[in-house]
Formats: C-alpha cells, structure tokens, sequence
C-alpha cells in the first residue's frame, strides 16, 4: 500500500484505487504471464517443471518496475522489457529452458489485455462494495422514514408532499441498477498471438487458451479481441452508469443539507468543519461523491473514442489510448462509490427541518390535493383553489385561511379545509410502493446469494 | 415521411431517423395520453366511454405540431400545450367530461418520459435490424473467405498472415455482441404523478400504472424514476457501444479500400465516384459509417452528463437536456448501423489485391514462422532470422534468398526455406476459429428465435 | 422561416437556430459558389459576364433542397449535386458556358467549408448578440444591488456575506469573458482544389483565393486547411466556453429561486406555472439556459474529437463527423445564451427574502467577523467563537445571546456585539470591486465600438 | 524527479509530466501561501519579518506530504491540512504571531486556484516548448521536401499530386497555430477571502492583492473568480486545441508508414521493433501521440462539464472536479507534443516509395489534369477522360495508352500525353505556397521575438 497521491483520498477513495494502481498492474501482468506458462503446460505444450519455473519468476519482488516503466517507451508497452526482464531472471537461475519459454506463442497485447481484465475484475469488486453499501445505506433509509411526510421538489420548487422514506427507495433503486450493471460485465481473456490466428501455437492454440482461461478464472472468448473492444466498452460504460446513479444521490444530499434546507446532515466528528467559519458543517462526502459524477462522463466519452477506432489486427494509438482514461473512470467512479457510502451511512436526517419545510408554503405544498378534494362540491375547483393560491402567495395569508373564505357559501367546513391540508395524509402511495420496493429487493439478493 | 434534412442522407441514414422524427414523437406522446386514459378504465377510475372518447382524441390530425412546439416554451414541455390542445378538441365534440379526464392523474413528465420509451423501442428495433444486418453480411464473408490468406497488420505494420475471413469473423463478433446489448434493453413506462407518489390517483395509482404497462407493451417500474435516470443511461451507452462496433469495422474498411491496398471496395453503381477526379472509387459507405462512430462518444457524454444530474422529484435543466442529445445518438448510430449494413452487403474483395499484398515484404511476413521452423534445427534461429531480414530489409533482396545463403552450411533445403515462407500454410488455427465462431452464431440464432 | 421542431423553443431558442437551418446552409453553399465565379472574373481568369450569369443561378429558389440532399448520400457530400443542380439551371438556360464555369477549379470541400465559415460567422454573430444581453443584464443588476448585503453561500452553505451585486457582477464578468472569446474567433474561406496546390486554377489560385475572401468578408488562410482543423476546434471550444459562462449563471439562478430560497424570480407573465400545482412559479428561463449548458461539453468533446482525426489531403468520415455536433453546439449554446438574456432580463430580486436568508443562521454568518473584532480583546477569539457557534447551533439560541454571555467578563459591550452582527457593515470591498468592475467594462466596450 | 509510473513514458511523456506532479503542486501551493505573506507585508498589513518567516517556512521539505494527503479528505481539500502543518512548524519554531499570520485573510481556494495557476503556467511552458519542437521540425521538413511530387490522397484514396513539403506545411500550420493559442492564455491570482468580499483584509484586500499578484507573475483579476471559470474552461480547451493539432498530423505519419505506402519512418536506434517479428519498424512516436490525442477530448469535456456547474461562491463538487481531469489533460497533451517532437525530428522521408506510390494508379492520378489540357482539344474532355480512367482501371492497362487509344485520331500527341501525366510537372502552386507559409512563420517568429 503507497502513500495517496495529494487528491487521492478526495477524488480516489476507496479501495478501487489500490486495485487499478501500478502495483497492481504489475502484479496481475506477472500472473498472467505465469498462467499462460503453465496452461501451456496443462495443453501439454510445455514441461510442467518448466512452466513451474517462469511461474516462480514471476514474483513482483524479482522484476524492476522503474526500469519497465522507463524502458516500456522503446516499444511502446511494459510487456516487451517484462518479458525480457523475466528471462533475464530465469537464465541469472541458470533456468535457459524456462527462459525461452516465457510468453511463448502470445503476443503483448494478449498479456496487456488479460491483465487488464484481472485488474477490473479486481476493481470492479472494489466499486460493485462500495455501491452496495450506498445502496444498502439508502434502503435502511427508506424503511426508516417510510412514513415521514416531507416537501416534494420539481425543478426545485416545492410542489406536493412525498415521504422521505420514498426518496431514499429512489436512490436505492438507482444503486441497486448500477451495481446489477457492474455484476452483468464478464471478463475474458486474451489470447491469439501476433494477429489472433494463434500461429505460434502449432495447433494447440485453443487447448493453451481454455487452460488460460481457467487458471485464471475469466471467460474464454471465440475470437481474439485484440481490435474488437466491445468488453472495453461495456466495462466503460457499466462505471458510467455507477456515475449517473452516484451523481443524483449525491446532488439530492448536497441540496438537502443547503443551510434553508437542512434536512440532512453527514454526521462524521472532525470532518466538514471550516477553520475560518466555525458555523459550517460541509457535507464533504456527499460533496466528493458529486465530484466523481461530474468528472465521470468525460472519461467514458475518452474510453469509447479509444475502443472505436482499433485497426486490422492491433490498434496504431486507439489500443494505447484506453489505458490511462480507463484507470481513471475505475478511480473516479469507485471514489464517488466510497464516498457515497460513507455519506449515506453517516446521514443524519433533521427531522424538524422536513417538517418545517413542508409549512414552508403555508399550505401550498397542498394545492393540488384541495382540488381533488373539492370536485363535486363547487362549480370550477381548479379555478377557485388557483385564484385562492394566488391571493395566498401575493398577501402572504395563510392559505386555509384564504380558503375558508372563499368557500364560505358552501358546504365545506374548515376541518374539511385543514384535513385537505394536512400533509402527512397527502403522502399517496408512498408507504405501498416503498413497501413494494424492499421486498423486491429483498427478493431479489435471495435469488443471487448461494443457498 | 418528410424530406431528408440537407445532411439526413449522409449522418441521419436508416429507419432510425423516422422513429425518433418530431411527428414519431408527436404519435407517441398521443399514445401515452390515449393509454393513460384507458388503463384508468382498465383500472375502473374511469368510464370506458369516457376513455375511449380520450382515446379517439388523440390523434395527430387533430392536434397542430407548430402550435404545440411555440407554446411548449411556457412551461419548458410539450406535454402542457399537448394537453390543453386535446381538452380544447374534446370541448369543441362536446364531450366535457372526457375533456377533463385527458392527463389525469399524470405529470408531465410521465408522458415525455413514456413515450420516449416508445420512440426508443422503435428507433433500437430499427437500429438493431441495420446492425443484424450488417453483422450477417460480415459473418458471410467470414463463412466465404474462410481459408483466404491475407496479410495480418499490426499498428498498420505487416506482421503475419491471417486469413480474410477471421478478419470479418471478427467484425461479426463485435456487431452481433452490441446487437445483444440491443436486446438487453428494458424500456418501462413512468407513472408517478407530481412528486412520485400517485397521490391524485387516490389509491388507485398502482392499478392504473399496471394497466398502462400492458397497454404500451412496456415494463412497469417498482418506483416512478423521474429523476433515477438509470434507464436513460443504459440506453445511450448501449447506443455507444454499437457506436464502438461500427467504428472499428468502417475503420478496417476505409484501410483495406486504400488506393495502395485496394483489398475490398463497395460496389454499388452510381457512387462514390468524383466529378473531378474520374478514377477515384470512394467507399462512401464505409467513410459514412465511419463519421458515425466519430462523433458517437460525445453525444453519450452528454445524455451521461445530464442523466447523473437530476435533483429532487424532479430535474431543473439536466431532464431537458437528455432529449436532444438522445434523438442525435439514435440519429447517429442508427445512420452508422445503416451504411455499415450497406457497405459490407456490397462489398468485394479483391482477391488479387489480396494476394499482392502478401507478397508486398518479399517473405519478411513469414520471419516469426521461419524461426520456428527453425527450431532445433540451428544455434540460434532468432538472431539468424532477425540478421537475415535486417539483410533483406536495407538490400532489397528477396528474404528466401537471404536465408538460403545464411543456411546454406546446415540441412535446411530450399524447398523447405520456401515451405516456411508459403501463407497459406501459416495462417494458424484461423479456419477453426470461424468455424467455431459461426456455429457459435448459429446456435444463439436458434436459441433466441421462438420454436 | 420555418415552424419550429418540437423541442426546438426549449432547447434551440433565440437567433442561433435558423443561422444553423438547412435553409441557411443551402443559401451559403450558393453564395459561395456564386463568390467563387465572380472571384474568378475579378482575378481574370473568367468572363465577367458568364460570372454574373453563374452568380444568379445561385438563387435558392432555383434548385430543390429535398432532391440535393437525397442525392448527396452518393457522394457523401451535397455540393456534388448541388453543382450538377447549378449547371442543369444554367444549361436550361441555354448559359452553357456558364454551367461549365460553375465550381470550376474547386473541390467539394472548399465550399463545404467556407459556407460553414459563413454559416458560423452568422451564428455567431447571433450568440454573441444573445450573450451580451445577457451580460448587460447581469451588469445592471450589479449596478442596482451593488449595496444589497446577503447570504454568501459556498458549498451551498451559508458562509458569509457578499452583495447581490457582486454575485450579479461575477456573472457579468464570465458572460463577458465569454462574448470577447466569440469575437476573437475569425473564419476563413477554403480554397485548395482537389489536394490543395490550386493545381486547377493553372497558376492563378491565389488571386482567386485573395478575390474569394475579400467578396465574401473572411480571412484568407495561408495554405487550405482541408485536414488541419484548428479553426473548427477553436469555434467548438468558444461555444463551449459559452456553454460554461452560461451554465453557471443559470445554475445560481435556479438556487436562488428555490421555495426555501426565494431570493430571485422570473417575472414572465403566462409563464412558469403549472396546471396541477397552480402555486408554483418556475423558472423557465435559467432551467432551459442549464439544460443547454449540461449538453454542451459532450458536443465541444464530439466536434474536437473529429476535428483530431484528418487524414491526408481529404478525411474518410471525420470530417463528415464534424457537420451535426457543430451545429447542434451552435443551437444549444445559442439557445442557452438566449434563455439566460430572458431570464436575467426578467429577474425579479426578492429583498425581503435576501434579508430574510440574512438571518436565518441566527448571527452565524458573521461568525468569521466576531473572529477578527475579537482579536487582541480576548485571548482565543478563534476558540471563543468557535465553541459559541457551536452552543448556538446546538441550542438554537440566537448567536448574539451566546456570545453576550461568554462575553460577560470582559469589556466587549453589547453594542460591540451587535454591530459585530451587523450583515451590512461586514461585506468587505464588494463595493468597490463592483465599482472597478462596471468601470473596466465600460472602459472595454468603448474601446471596441468606433469612434 | 520521481521514477516513473508504469504508463508514463509512453502515455505522459514529456516534461509536462513533472509540471503537474504531486511534487510540482505542492511546491506552487508552498509558494502561494508564502507570497500571500510577503504581499500582505508589501501591502502593509504585515510586518516584514512576520512574513519572512511565513515565507521561510513554506519549504517542500518541512511538510510531510503524505500526512497531508490523508488529512485532506476531513475538509475536502489539501489546503486545510497544509496551513495546519505550515502553523505547526512555525509554533515549533516558536514564532506564534507568524503561525498565525500563516493564510491570513484567504480561503483555500484562493491558495488551491493560485497554484493551480502556478503549476498550468509552467505545464504549459512546458507543451509549448515541445508542441514549437515538433512544428519547427515540420517546417523543416517543408522547406526540405519543398519540390517533392508525392501522391495526394482524400478519403485515403489517391487523388492527384501533392509536394511532401506542402503537407508538411499544413502540420506546421496546425502546430503553430495551436502553439499561438497557448500563448494567449492568461494566468491569473486568485484572491478573495471566504466569499469574494476580500472581507478578512479590512479594506487592504486590493492592495494585497495586487502585490500578490506581482509576486507571482500572474494577472490581477477584477473580481475573485471562484465560481466564474472561464480561465479553467480556456486552459482546457487551448489544450483541446493542442490534442487536435497533434492528432492530425501523428494519424498522417502513422498512414505514411503503413508497409503498403512506406513514406516515412521513424529513424530511432533500438525502436519500434517487435521480438517477434524481426522486420517491424513500429512507428512508435506517431503511434503515442496519435494515442494521446484520442483521449483528449473526453477530458476536455470532463474540465468543461466541472467547470460550467459551480455554484454561488464555492461550489460544491464541481470545483474538485477540475483537478484531476485538468491534471491528466495536461500530461495527455503534453505527452502528444513531447512523442510528435521526437517523432518528427527523426523522421525519415523514403524518396523511392513517394515516388513509387505516384505511379501505383498507371497515371490515373493525373487525370483531373488530362481534362484540364484536353479542354478546347476535343469535344467532351470530361467524357473522354472519364471512359479512359474506367478503361485503364478495368483492364489494367496503363492510363497512358488507353489515352492515346482514344486520341489517336486527334492532333493531341503522344508526349503531350506523358507530358500531361508526369506528376512533378503538375504540383500546382504547391512551392510558392510552401514559400509564403514559411515567410509568414518567420515573420511571425521575429514579432513575438524581444529584439
């Protein structure tokens, strides 16, 4: 573990950013390299003692990264000086054989590629973690607060009551989305040599392929994917969708801990205070989560670019090109991730603010509600309760009583008026389909845990 | 059907265009208002007659596009001007009630929102028909050029042989794998009233919304996703992903098409001919498909942007800002799809060309399978094999010459020298992977049709 | 003019659209063919009289914009059968030697290329024009509140105080940045011939191209810029910077008319209400400049990643790829600049609400300002202040009352207290730096205008 | 200098790289805060000494980055824990009233924006050094090959005769245009205190600022820009603009160096080989940067998506946002400067394959001119040379004799024929062209020059 560069814990937190770091590629380069040594040997191609020996040198503490990293620019890839620092290791151990049997038959792309897939299998389970603890967060919120009544909000304006307990269902809806997503992308391996015919191979390309696949837990593709970036893609477009379910949460959290809001706050002694302004309490995770989101779709636009433009048989730029943005969207959206969690399950809600914001409009939030409640009793509802609504907000009356009076030619009594107003008997089916909602949830994690 | 805009033809090609049109869209949003009206009778809220009196109204003869496109500016949605439209049409029958009855219950948003669902299930169907297509002409070609020798490039480099039809096999892989992204595609409806809660429904909210699903053919959410854009995300990077798929075949097109490479060219009269220039053969096809796949990514980052900023109950900007974006990426991919399926459908493979083009490094691209050959056979069949193509290289002499002179002293015969450096015998286990690639195909074809 | 599409008056409002209609197009395209005749006759190397005969057949009346943009899918570009369009009316004509004249020396792409040049230069011209309103209104209201202390708010937070006017100064100074990055911006016509070298103009391309420019008011590149794109990505990333001056203008907007807000509305009469929540007043304006503003980015990274990809003399797609991103970029950032003019235009400040977010952290806002006034009086005043905030937050006393306490000891009065409080005293130099900012803006924009 | 990353030197080449390390920021933030004191001395709100000692404590050595890297994440941002380690080091220097004065007045994104201005500053020296590299290196080779005939190709088929030297102009052209527009990018302070007011200076926050300012070389700005960030958004897309132009020119030599054309290749001992396959020469810098440019548009979308959402006087998350994706954008673009430089400056033009490659169409490539001389010599020359062109394609005969087939009863004679066919006779105005561009360039370089 290294230290964090200076924005890691900001921008790339949680444990995502371990599983996409040097080290890491390093590692899962070397054990690809090994794997394909000894599935080798497995399809009978090679001496097991021999595949054993380029398994044992491949250990990150016998190679160089420095020296790969700088000596990767004469060929443009880290595997050409891996595979020669590699041999170099074997024959120092007098192991010529084992040597010259290191990546035999592949090409470096097969390595690069199926050490990308172990790399994002990695990170993958980091993100898919860290997003069902935001989700599972936002689903304990949801059970909790199914029957707190709270203002509704379109295009910021309040409009008519929901339950807090039903926005959290939203949220946990949109996470639980992004981590089925994150769970329905398969990674494969890579294996065709030079230009995917598996030449080198003499025949038993495909026997060393199935065995590579299997020692290494990933799927065996058809075909080489050296220029077919589909799985690139998919994965890309999979952490674009963690982006957009952690970017709505998190703006929802940032506005809901507004200080004319202030019906959340992210309860973490020492965390969000200002030296200067003794007063704030920042919501810094939810904050840090909405900066992921943001800096997310960019990084997706950059991956496909890449992945679209591959040539005949090995990509002039466009393979190079996804290294480095595909790294940064497992870092970005696995920080957002992390983050989001964090919030969620720090998240204190005030219930007193979200009952004094739904008086907030003096009876307005309930407009609609005196509409439907009046039809059959006076001629035009809508036309009596918008002008009611109007004198309201120009005068600044409460609006009941501005309602009383208007309807007090009529059969409707002021109870009648004050129930029509009462938020929390306004609430529609917010409990039913929060209710509907855990359970199918609930369902559905039986159905994908073991039994 | 309406003119093609002035570059509809060349970006906007295919059925895709037509399904998500101002008038597609216009239909749908009839649709929507038509079904709400009759699952409320379904659900019995509503009298049949008067349902289907709603139902009747929806029409697109009976409602004026301009009129409703200048006024959707007041509120920022065409669905207010919409409805007001229908009531007006229904009062002008006489039929009061039905009048009142048109959008109850709904918010804008349900509509806009429903049916884009129904324009996006048209515009994938027409998306994925082009894609299918194209990706049945590459999967022929894969099947007729099975054991066709061509030269393998890597990094636009010759490096070993592959054979014709791996090559398109590969194409067919990447078209068939976003075809079944396509498929993965879950449009619903959305119902939820203003704030999600299907409070003006009055307990019957559920009912209605399950009865709408089934009258749109469409999926009934658990929950009212007005601002849980997971949908909308899932569609745009599914659309991005065909975009990848395209990029990387019209890429490989435009290649092989060169003057000096001359491997395929389209073969349809009457274009891609110059006024100017009479002897050039453009593959506008491919040139077309590729400019889709270009300007692809973009457009997905803006749906992601939009899609991952949505606040509260209900978006103040990024829920406007998804429909254009979206439209283009329909547009867009579709049109790719579109002149993929009709360059690959009439594509010709120039057989010489082919031939010519193995030849083009006088052996060299053999170099990899002679130090195999010469396995065993001398010290150090590498350094041989590399001094002698440095030789052939910088002399321009034929590289079967040079390596008979630096074997002349060992066993190796000319004969074999030349066996070594034959295409057609080194081209791997090439012919076994598009057969296991087309009988892959075959069989997922027969699963996913109805017996 | 035509009807506006369906979303065209929320989403491509103001001027910018029809600079960027099909009709538009097809009218420069005929300007610029008509130029490029008369540029000949002026640099001798064509009859004046058959120029002139040239120059009126291109009348957008005499050819039909339906049949050249179904015919431009053969050739992948319109001006092919625009030219075949041109030379048919002037043979009809019987003007034979005209219609040989017509495009002579030129390529397809020069007149793609400089019509867009023309096209952009209007566009433009019309987003330019909407944004600076959009500054001027943005200024006045700086001018207007310069004095007006409220709630400064930093990570939606209550911070400190500022001025309305220095907010409203702060937009002014992005918008303007902005419209003085549009007017840096100089188009270019096109003209090379086939691959450049003017080969077809038989030495006299130059003079040609000297008399094209000068006829049609743009600059006169040094070499034709077929595949060398930085005058399109300059014009993409101004608009793009539009997009950002734009976006978070709008994005204050929309937070200060929050319910709980209320600081600012759009006063539009007919607009912003809604049919089901007749309390509600949304702000159109901003909510549609945002939306514009989010789908800018994701069109600036599409044209730019075009703009990348040229190939040799003629690109094979990317440059197709440019035409739609480029025009939706216009149409968006146009529409956002046009919106945002609307809606500061129309922008009511509420005082009575600025004041009141004043005080709704019961005296915290001032906290830092206790802080300083404290210095040398106390021992910690940072300490003092501190823990007093956080008595206050927790108890809900009000600030002032806390701090008279922990104050009892020592000589800070009351008064002190109180004045220390004071939101009006404590805005710092926004005064002054709202002076000094409308003064360098009234110093520029006499520096611009001609004497 | 740290080792480099594992993707370093092929994806962050370059001295850009350095520019923007950890190392770099946190040496521009120790810088910030230094000058900060000093400007407050100069200003007189400091005592001298007090600020010398500030100064002398803002050392790379006194703070432990990794300690501040961890504590970032309590406040968002590194700035908090610095200042805190800055007052540690102070009060254990024992001078207090120093410690105090450490910050004073400024919040963390005053100090956070400043070096962020310090640190672009020196990236993009650093570019702009490498981008001027590779366009001298162009220009050179325009000069060189000023008079070489070589096959002009558009959409990647061959179209009629170029000069090397005039292409190599056009990516001069490019690269200078996108080295001029780093240069206008304007570096600026940032200072305003928590909200924007300069409030904690007590009326001497312009005069601080000012000499802030002139301390570190960077603009004044009018007013505090914290959420106004049309400088971030220009940076962003200056280095979108330096993506394109390297885009260009790298996807040009990488189609030069195809085996099958063979213009160019990259002359660098040790490069660009494969293990595998001796007779590669990767082209390898072309291939990096043409791999940097494919991922700078979704980057330059990331910045402007950040950039254009900030809200009030601290936004919250878009500001942190930025970072990363600004940071990358500048190693990416730096990288594709640094690769193109190096690939330019060793590249080698191979004079027998540009001229082997204008003889591969049998002289149709000179058929536009054979209309040209035809003209007024026979009927229909468009015809005639059209039925040629098809004739020669069709049945392999060289264009030559299929004319003089067809002309064999006109006065036009066989060495006009093969006059009208020699490539070099017909380059148009290709050398003067040449000639004006590098006149303007070193104009241009002699104005911006200190004489």
């Amino acid at each position: 573990m290294t230290a964090p560069g200076l924005f890691d814990e900001i921008l790339a937190r949680g444990a995502a950013r371990e599983a996409v770091s040097d080290a890491a590629w390093l590692a899962a380069l070397l054990e690809t390299e090994a794997a394909l040594a000894l599935a080798a040997a497995d399809a009978g191609v090679l001496a097991p003692a021999v595949a054993e020996a380029v398994g044992r040198a491949c250990a990150p503490d016998r190679v160089d990264p420095g020296a790969i990293a700088t000596e990767a620019a004469a060929s443009g890839n880290p595997v050409v000086p891996l595979v020669a620092a590699l041999r170099g290791v074997l024959r120092a151990d007098g192991a010529d054989e084992a040597a010259a049997a290191v990546h035999r038959g592949a090409t470096s792309q097969d390595v690069m590629d199926t050490a990308s897939m172990l790399v994002a299998t990695r990170a993958v389970a980091a993100v898919t973690a860290d997003l069902s603890a935001a989700a599972d967060a936002a689903a304990a919120l949801a059970a909790r607060y199914r029957d707190t009544p709270a203002a509704g909000r379109t295009l910021l304006q309040q409009a008519a009551p929901v339950t807090v307990g039903l926005r959290a269902a939203g949220w946990a809806a949109g996470l639980d989305a992004a981590v089925a997503a994150l769970r329905t992308w398969r990674p494969a391996v890579q294996l065709g040599g030079a230009v995917g015919t598996l030449a080198a191979f003499a025949g038993d390309g495909r026997a060393v392929r199935a065995a590579f696949a299997r020692r290494l837990g990933l799927e065996e593709p058809t075909l080489a994917w050296h220029t077919e970036r589909g799985r690139v893609a998919e994965l890309a477009t999979v952490l674009g969708r963690v982006g957009v379910a952690v970017g709505s949460v998190a703006t929802d959290l940032v506005l809901l801990a507004q200080t004319e809001v202030g019906e959340v706050r992210e309860d973490v002694p020492g965390r969000g205070g200002s030296s200067t302004l003794p007063h704030k309490r920042n919501p810094v995770g939810a904050v840090s989560a909405r900066a992921a989101a943001v800096a997310t779709p960019g990084l997706v636009a950059a991956v496909l670019t890449a992945a679209s433009g591959h040539e005949y048989e090995r990509a002039a730029g466009p393979w190079h090109a996804e290294w480095v943005p595909l790294r940064e969207l497992v870092r970005t959206t696995g920080s957002g991730a992390a983050w989001l969690a964090d919030s969620l399950s720090h998240l204190v809600v005030d219930q007193d603010a979200v009952r004094t914001a739904l008086d907030v409009t003096g009876g307005l939030l309930l407009a609609e509600n005196v509409t439907t409640v009046l039809r059959g009793r006076v001629d035009d509802p809508k036309a009596l309760v918008t002008e009611a609504a109007s004198t309201a907000l120009d005068s600044g009356r409460p609006f009941a009583d501005v309602l009383a009076d208007a309807l007090s030619g009529t059969d409707v009594s002021r109870a009648e008026i004050d129930a029509a107003l009462d938020p929390a008997a306004h609430t529609g089916e917010s409990a039913a389909l929060v209710d509907a909602f855990l359970a199918a949830r609930h369902a559905a994690r039986h159905q994908e845990e073991p039994t």
